[in-house]
């Protein structure tokens, strides 16, 4: 993998780039769609491709290793060819659901004991196996195993998972290098930035994690509850500290606003089910602010979804359609919904990488900031 | 509308024409997939189109006057333009609904009180009331409003329910009309055959039907249960009398193999909930037997969905990554199947009318049969 640095913003910290894997080139800023357990619910293979045109989309390492299982995913020759997907995956290390979706899970200095929240079955994640499960599922980005703090949380708590997850990470390292690529591709690995809302965690973190040398760095443990101005502060806390020629996934973030404001901070990679969840709930991300579709409002508002036509489901369908459509639960409304709003982040992504390009991004993010705040 | 009667089978009753309405062509045979509520479910309109392609789909009056109601169809300018589909549409009576739908329903002679499935409300059903609102959903061929009987019914009741229909269909046709198209197109009224397994029945209300006029005519009370012997012997009955220079349209039919079997005793359209309800269930339709994508057998098979290659997705996706969507109950995993069924169901209309045309319909016909009927 490499990272080219085009042009960073005179009035903010926001980086143009563009990363080059075996899989092709992901221009940065970018909004990565989950893609859970390989599907983006809800879309095709070839409208991802055709109408939201992401570089990459994230899998989900917990999901995958539940099902359809690793064994299934070697036999295909990896999470590409069972999906059909030929540009970049990224997969996170799982430990995000582990500590989120399973109801019972015990931490210890060697890994996670967990319990499926499919049929209860008892399994182990360590730092080791994770990356050979990462491995075998093949994206060209995978994630180090960390701890993920909730918030609030206690400090000396999240100092002492702070420095698991750094001696996690020198596991995860030792061990990478005993494990070759398996699908005649190279696949890059990401360490993680702890250290909950504490700034001194968070410079600690930040410091080891760039000592660490890896290809491309990421920030965890944030987006979990915690206010967006905590967010912020602690971005850019961190994006100060690691080194600017790599590029810089925040996890699990966010609305637009957090996206265009940590994107100001020194952010590359974003991911989040936001567009997608919220999308199933009716929720519509516009320029202009949120739609709640399933207002009676629209009830016979015939006008497009959205004139900006930014992906063809837009003009197609009018709000009193597919307001139609979430009031007799159709799953139709919520494919229209997921293709709006993975349309509209892609969109608002490449929109701030044009704007960074061209010296103009801090202007455009304080206005788009101001209009997106909007309910419609 | 007009209908051209281009071919007929030497070796049997099977028919090539071709409606046409001011919506278009409609080159019959055809199956008419059945879009509820102004939605073919999981499939967007333009998939429908590009996809699928077929001429014409079904409504349901039920389901529509319930909801988004008549009031926002008429004031979107009818269903054509609220759902986007410039292509033909057929809305049935909203009888069968009434029937298999209401857990409470009187049928008297003036019509059907019904209390709604959704909320509980009564409602009540009059051959008139139900001309008005198919006049506002605005489809280019609207239906007779009949009383459709179960399977199995006392010969009784079912001559007391066809003269009911007959009358009704006067009612039907009187109050037509008093009644002027709406939106500036045609709309074309089908009268029913109804009549039970019951052949002198069925005689008697082919020659009331037949005696109407209508520029088509369809034949109702099938496939609810009765063996396909005697569903076939009923259709055959019927067809011997309805005249032929008009399409002739068997509701609610049915299986592949029904649908060969009845356009050989000279059927034309067909609708039915199968290729899409089924595809739901992870059951898939091919020209060599019925697919259980659910069954473990295929979860390592990386062979296209099928190899036809009807529709895009049956090579674009393999039987073990479809066979995972519906384990981990993904709902593209519904998507997929519901095209690639809809798809087979066109195409097997499709090719039916290319056999009679050529002449070699019955040959093709009896291989089809034999072959579709396994289980993959
Ligand atoms: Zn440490
Ligand atoms: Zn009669």
């Amino acid at each position: 993998m490499t990272f080219d640095l085009l042009s960073t913003d005179k009035n903010s910290q926001a980086r143009a780039g563009t990363i080059t894997t075996d899989h092709g080139k992901i221009e940065t800023p970018i909004f990565m769609p989950v893609g859970t357990v390989g599907t983006v619910k809800g879309v095709h293979q070839r409208e991802l491709k055709q109408d939201i045109n992401p570089d990459i989309i994230l899998g989900n390492t917990y999901h995958l290793y539940l099902r359809p299982q690793t064994e299934i995913l070697e036999k295909a020759g990896g999470l590409h060819k069972f999906m059909n997907w030929d540009r970049n995956i990224l997969t996170d290390s799982g430990g995000y659901q582990v500590y989120s979706l399973s109801s019972n899970r015990k931490i210890k200095e060697e890994g996670v004991k967990f319990k499926s929240h499919i049929d209860g079955s008892m399994h182990t994640f360590t730092p080791e196996n994770v990356m050979e499960i990462q491995r075998t599922i093949g994206a060209d980005i995978i994630m180090a195993f960390d701890e993920c703090t909730p918030y609030p949380c206690d400090y000396q708590y999240a100092r002492r998972s702070m420095h698991m997850t750094h001696r996690w990470l020198e596991r995860c390292v030792a061990h990478l290098k005993k494990l070759p690529f398996k699908y005649g591709y190279e696949q890059t690995f990401f360490p993680i930035v702890q250290g909950s809302t504490y700034k001194d965690l968070r410079q600690q973190s930040a410091d080891y994690i760039a000592s660490v040398g890896a290809d491309g760095n990421a920030i965890g443990g944030l987006s979990v509850g915690e206010p967006a101005e905590e967010m912020y502060a602690m971005t850019d806390v961190v994006t100060a500290i690691l080194p600017k020629e790599k590029p810089r996934y925040l996890m699990g973030v966010g609305t637009p606003i957090n996206i265009l404001e940590n994107i100001a901070l020194g952010i590359d990679m974003f991911d989040c089910v936001m567009p997608t969840r919220n999308a199933r709930n009716g929720m519509l991300f516009t320029a202009h602010g949120t739609i709640n579709i399933k207002n009676a409002k629209w009830k016979d508002d015939f006008s497009p979804i959205d004139e900006m036509d930014i992906t063809w489901v837009d003009t197609e369908y009018s709000k009193a359609y597919l307001r139609h459509l979430f009031s007799v639960n159709e799953f139709l409304g919520k494919q229209i919904a997921t293709i709006h709003n993975l349309g509209f982040y892609l969109w608002l992504t490449r929109e701030a990488r044009k704007q960074i390009l061209a010296g103009t991004f801090r202007v455009w993010k304080d206005k788009m900031v101001k209009q997106m705040d909007k309910r419609l």
